[in-house]
């Protein structure tokens, strides 16, 4: 038993009954937080505040002091593997991540192995057990990591891209070399994710932050086959329960039925998915979350509470919603515009759960 | 009567008989053509170029010299209107379009009147008759201009944008305003459009590259309801033949069933979307347009018509498909190649309408 005090996230995620529709945010340990800044500036580089499990907990922990949110998500970056393999992560100010060793040819990719994430991503690890033991079973913990797809745009563009013309290249041109690549990475995550899991993780999500940049078929092939691989490989119950899996392929509306038979529990969406609509596709397959246009947090307060209640409409009665933004929270938003999106969340919902 | 030569694009757009699948490309006036970068290097900046007819119909016929493509397309930008406003339009080397005037407040909406395309961008008509005169009847002309949405959020963020935080919290926040901004722009897009049409245009395409980045409501309020605003003022029928409209949302493959509501006569795919499903969903409704991936174009050619056979199949039997790409083909791809594609397009899609 996880003697958890709030396990409305699980419950929904698993679409049994709740008081109320359980909210998170993606990147809600962030910079819009003054307290994250003064701990990033602490810590030195940002990959310094990730391997350092103190602080790695402390910037977790801070959006849950602020807000009453429903689950905390381990602060780390999606592109932990890939630097573990060697590549060499890095960012620039204002850049987004780099690689200082690209993946570049076929024997950069036969050089590749499964990463051992007990050892080589221990820092990981640690962080999780220590947000763990300071959550002290007040809401569950999500683990994370980037899917295979997405970690493999980052490692061989070298960074991020806009229109991924070298990994996708790649893809169409050697195929074998690039399942080669997909399925190292593959069985990384999943060893990744376990390990997470046996640290305390109590949710997983996979971020596939990229393969909605791949037409259908190539999304098919090369992203969500290897998630499907993922999850198989994982535990699926700790501490006496299910552990949940989230699938979140950003700008992958249009692909959801292809997604409920990767094994998931719950597929994330994106704002231009109509969650009604979704709702109808996915049927009992899988619970959903998501999905206000981060933007939103941009409006006021009034604006915010009147999207949080057409969201919250759009999914209509019953449990099997987990309210999110359809992306990250993005730097400039205003602390106060948060709280008013969590408070109407609160406030809104529980009217879509009183047969529950 | 048009004496048009081949009139395919033109049958296909209205689902009539052909012998083949007629055949363009997004920017086939572009970057990736020596060509091209010796017009533009004459020419001085890209503007200077818009501005030239003689120069713009040089350009716009460069692509048919190499490759037997069914249609010519105006070579203009897609921000002529803002301009005409006053909001002057420049370019930086490697950044995007950016306005010296952005519309930053209602007083600066307040003063926006509609453009009137006779006078303040007869250039662009005059670019229009060369380029008829010059084409000789051998292949249609597309005119076309960016989406009432699409113009307001470079108006509104001064550029390009990643989120469109500005533009968005302005639509979020001052709905009414944001609709007399959209309405001044509409009627101007539907005069522009009619001027073209009027000038030699046989074929019309609203570019609405930012319409994915709203939600699915906001889409509807803000970029189709106005899209459709614009093709109810167009005139559909010129020099004897209908004046088929193609609209074309980026990242819009989710709304396909509300854009057939449009009035458009065709709907442009990205390479996110499924074709076979596409078709499934729009039925006779409208024709389709697109949808390989231009990132495939870096493939080789091999490949590159394997792609072409695939996405042929994924739309079947029959008339109604224009192919082109999801977006416009890159700076950096092979000529070579996009004769490759042109040439897989035209050998192998008669097989598809033998009974036409």
């Amino acid at each position: 038993m996880t003697g958890l005090k709030n396990d409305r996230l699980l419950r929904a995620l698993l679409r049994q009954p709740v008081d109320r529709t359980p909210v998170w945010m993606m990147r809600q340990a962030g910079r819009y937080l003054p307290e994250y800044r003064a701990s990033r500036a602490q810590a030195g580089s940002f990959m310094d505040l990730c391997t350092n499990p103190e602080l790695a907990c402390e910037v977790t922990l801070q959006p849950l002091r602020r807000y009453p949110m429903d689950a905390a998500i381990l602060f780390s970056d999606i592109l932990t593997i890939p630097d573990a393999m060697g590549l060499g992560l890095y960012f620039e100010e204002g850049e987004g991540p780099r690689f200082r060793k690209p993946v570049d040819s076929a024997a950069d990719i036969e050089a590749l192995a499964v990463v051992n994430s007990a050892q080589d991503l221990s820092y990981v690890m640690d962080a999780v057990r220590t947000i763990r033991r300071e959550l002290n079973g007040s809401v569950p913990l999500i683990g994370f990591s980037g899917s295979p797809w997405t970690l493999a745009t980052y490692m061989v563009e070298g960074g991020s891209s806009k229109d991924f013309r070298k990994v996708k290249a790649f893809a169409f041109n050697q195929p074998e070399l690039m399942h080669q690549l997909l399925s190292v990475l593959a069985d990384s995550v999943a060893d990744y994710l376990r390990c997470q899991i046996e640290a305390g993780a109590q949710v997983v999500q996979i971020f596939d932050t990229w393969g909605g940049a791949l037409g259908h078929a190539a999304y098919r092939d090369f992203s969500l086959s290897y998630m499907t691989r993922v999850i198989s490989q994982l535990p699926r119950e700790s501490e006496g329960r299910r552990v949940p899996v989230i699938l979140f392929t950003k700008n992958g509306g249009q692909w959801l039925e292809a997604m409920v038979d990767s094994g998931a529990d719950c597929l994330g969406l994106d704002w231009t998915t109509d969650l009604a609509g979704a709702r109808r596709r996915v049927g009992t397959a899988v619970s959903l979350q998501g999905n206000m246009d981060p933007t939103m947090l941009y409006a006021s307060p009034t604006r915010i509470r009147e999207e949080v209640a057409s969201v919250l409409a759009g999914f209509g009665q019953g449990s099997g919603h987990v309210f999110n933004l359809g992306h990250g929270v993005t730097p400039e938003v205003n602390p106060d515009h948060v709280g008013a999106f969590v408070e109407a969340v609160q406030e809104l919902s529980p009217q879509y759960h009183e047969n529950g």
